[in-house]
């Protein structure tokens, strides 16, 4: 099927799985995540065959492989989003006019999602779910890599939905996975609603550039820790050595740490101890060099770089403006996080830095939606119309507003 | 100044005026407001030139001619937005987890707001005070026709702003009103955070299509009314001659009005005969012309247009699904409405119409900000992303999410 006729058969079908009730969508989750569990062979057969095709970096084949855990894991996660509230329903507000006429905003489905997706194939079993789970339909469209895994995947979950009473039509899984069916993709405005590229920055980049499709913006993370000069030195370690060091390849790991010129000649020396204890890699302003000179020197290309690895990137700046100022010129509006005691330090921060998340005395490893209490995450907005920061279920619907009168005419 | 640098110049200063407290907010525009009052001969002279050198169709030239009570609506529409509440600093939600980091979800400026309009001046002064009430700047491109008065006005406006507070820099008014200009302006993803275009359908849509920047679709209406079987025949009537004559020119007047079968024979003669001594013309499928002979044959096209005039589609349907059916074909997600007694058939077309209003038994004229209470509006969103239907002030902000810690790390 080509990506037209797949998206236009998702809208066509669309309509009528908005409307199904809770009861029935949480059946089809939980007889997708069983067919997950029943089908563990076809599913690590297909992904045999894209492991043995496969030519790239171990990091990704990693990600590709699966596993009976790795499968158990997806039933898993899909059994979790069924156990969720469902959003679809809620009255987020109502009121009655002086004229009489009784006005309620209602939560409802968005219609159709596109996802555009990497080589992770447990995308493709959670995306399905947040997606249903809201009422919406969803185009998937993965990487040629894992291919035959994303097709075992969605032929066992939806066969199995369809059997408890999922609406044919609205899972599609796009065939086409150019470079060029992409473009396509995200301009589909006739029956698309939302498009969400997930990955790295260059498929989010290319989603962007060229979707004219409503889309999210997901995940890049230029992280920043500012520490200021009355932050508790132990605080402010810990901070940064599990913000760098917990899980150094995802967006939500610090990049770049920020420090108070009047701290700086005693905590550099020992920030920068503890962390090459720890194997990292440390770049540096020629302030902070002054006191650590076995620190390689930064260059100004460094306070752009998202490292996604054991290296970070320290500046001294002279107080908690000049911080928030080169927050503003190098961050991208991810996850900003300061130490400090002063009160009057920590709301100008969170006052004056732009972001979807803003902590104070807390690692940034803590922005997304598990974290949150959210119970399962879509991704994270790093712009700001619709959703921002952790996505949950929410982020997947719209608004309607149903209008009740008596036969008012308007004057 | 070039699109670019302006936009630029916005983008440096938004974060200042982001900062600024309701007090500084409503002081500037109420200065805005006592300046467009001082200044109407300035304004007018400049209108006059912009008139003497218009070329067009009278209803353009009536909506770009401004006299003394225009310009003084115009600042009693400053002043009403003044008098609003500020919702930037609205705490949406917030809640501890077990770890006892304490997330809270803000409201906060969008950032940079760009506006597309044509020829009415009084779009200026209410775009500019919506945008600065809710803490962002704004860069206005308005039509070509319309370029004195515009520049007369926010040059009034921003002088007396700017000297009671307002940061310089935060409104920008766009020289070039090129069709080419406006390509540029609505890909300058850099430095705005949302487009809204204004106008007509072939404005907004040729801002849909060109634009990067996230863009919000507002205003086309193609807008429907079902007359269901149960329904009175003086409500309907009323009804529908409300929301096609009170004000035929705008997007939330009636376009076509769906019979059910049942009542075909008794009502269609009535409405038809009622609408014809109100002046409007009726065009209608083959089973209306069937009880009402007069009414001129409906073409398909006649299903799809907006005629912003005083003529009205009719078609016969067998039932309520087959209403939602046909709105859902050629509707425009604006607003549709139903007239019947049935709790069940109210139900299920405020279930399966998908519309950012559905109102039943009342005229689709209410869907605006006015009549919602919402004091003041910025366009009616009939798109499903970050907001639906009449936006107000709410609409013009994002969230922001402060994480309290103290010193928690991610196990």
């Amino acid at each position: 099927m080509t990506t037209q006729a797949a998206c236009q058969q998702a809208a066509q079908m669309a309509p009528q799985w908005a409307v199904a009730n809770t009861q029935l969508k949480n059946q089809v989750l939980h007889a997708m995540a069983d067919a997950l569990d029943r089908h563990q062979d076809r599913i690590l057969a297909a992904n045999a065959r894209d492991c043995e095709a496969f030519k790239g970096p171990d990091a990704v084949l990693d990600r590709l492989r699966l596993s009976i855990p790795r499968i158990q894991g997806m039933a898993a996660g899909v059994r979790q989003v069924a156990q969720l509230p469902d959003p679809i329903g809620e009255v987020l507000s109502g009121w009655t006019r002086p004229n009489g006429l009784r006005i309620m905003q209602q939560r409802v489905p968005l219609g159709v999602i596109g996802i555009i997706y990497e080589a992770r194939p447990n995308v493709t079993s959670d995306a399905m779910a947040l997606c249903l789970k809201t009422g919406n339909a969803v185009v998937l469209r993965g990487s040629s890599t894992a291919r035959h895994t994303n097709e075992a995947v969605v032929a066992v979950m939806t066969i199995a939905g369809e059997a408890a009473g999922l609406t044919p039509g609205v899972v599609q899984y796009l065939a086409d996975t150019s470079r060029e069916g992409v473009k396509t993709f995200v301009t589909m405005t006739d029956t698309l609603d939302l498009m969400i590229p997930r990955g790295g920055a260059d498929l989010i980049q290319t989603v962007v550039t060229h979707a004219t499709v409503p889309c999210i913006e997901t995940g890049v993370g230029n992280c920043h820790i500012f520490i200021d000069e009355s932050a508790s030195f132990d605080m402010a370690c810990a901070i940064i050595e599990n913000a760098k060091t917990q899980r150094p390849s995802v967006c939500n790991a610090v990049e770049t740490v920020l420090v108070h010129a009047a701290i700086a000649p005693v905590f550099l020396p020992l920030l920068v101890g503890r962390l090459q204890a720890l194997g990292v890699a440390c770049r540096g302003c020629e302030r902070v060099r002054e006191h650590v000179p076995q620190v390689a020197p930064a260059t100004p290309d460094d306070w752009d770089t998202e490292y996604l690895d054991l290296i970070l990137a320290l500046r001294v700046v002279p107080d908690v403006s000049a911080a928030c100022d080169h927050i503003r010129r190098h961050g991208t509006r991810h996850s900003e996080a300061i130490v400090t005691t002063s009160l009057v330090t920590s709301q100008y921060f969170t006052a004056h830095v732009d972001a979807a998340v803003v902590l104070v005395n807390a690692s940034t490893r803590f922005v997304d939606g598990e974290a949150f209490g959210f119970g399962a995450e879509i991704g994270i907005s790093t712009q700001k119309m619709h959703a921002r920061g952790p996505m949950g279920l929410v982020a997947l619907t719209s608004t309607k507003y149903v209008v009740m009168g008596d036969g008012q005419c308007r004057e």
